[in-house]
């Protein structure tokens, strides 16, 4: 399994509506990724290790597939609506990391 | 349910042993949380979102709690040990976050 995760790095003042975030924008890429998509999780940054410190995003999300050739198939033809998609909850720049789930308990 | 991930940036020539910390490092870990924890995970770091560019983490893993209460509960009486442990499978100063699992579909 793979994951394609977007970071959303904390920066003071920056905008995030969860709202939008988790009610549309997130929902939308679902749809588009239809039943490639394995499972999808939304994570609100809280804190770093320190107490009182500021966690390095204030937002990430996860997306699973079953490879990365699954994942760029489906995402290819909608990238630049869900790019476009970006300013309307958030004016961070996401930062996307692809990995493979090696373990999961 | 919230999540302590713990990542370590991508370095060039790097050194992280996949093996130790999957086999020795995270399960030692896991027995100390005992049934405080939720669920874990381990991610390897494939690439960034550009074609060859290389992901921020080489590996991440996340743990899962009921509550950052719970987390620190049991994290304490073992974070020395934990942290003595990590020369053992990387040179890579980790990364932790906190966040809390808003969705997960």
């Amino acid at each position: 399994m793979i994951k394609v995760s977007i970071f959303y790095p904390y920066r003071e003042n920056g905008r995030f509506d969860f709202d939008y975030y988790c009610g549309k924008h997130m929902p939308l890429a679902a749809k588009h990724f239809e039943s490639a998509l394995k499972g999808w999780s939304v994570d609100k940054g809280l804190s770093g290790g320190e107490p009182n410190s500021a966690a390095s995003f204030v937002a990430a999300c996860h997306f699973l597939f079953d490879s990365v050739e699954a994942f760029q198939a489906v995402f290819a033809p909608v990238a630049a609506e869900l790019v476009a998609d970006i300013p309307n909850y958030t004016d961070s720049e996401p930062q996307i990391v692809i990995s493979e789930v090696i373990v999961n308990v």
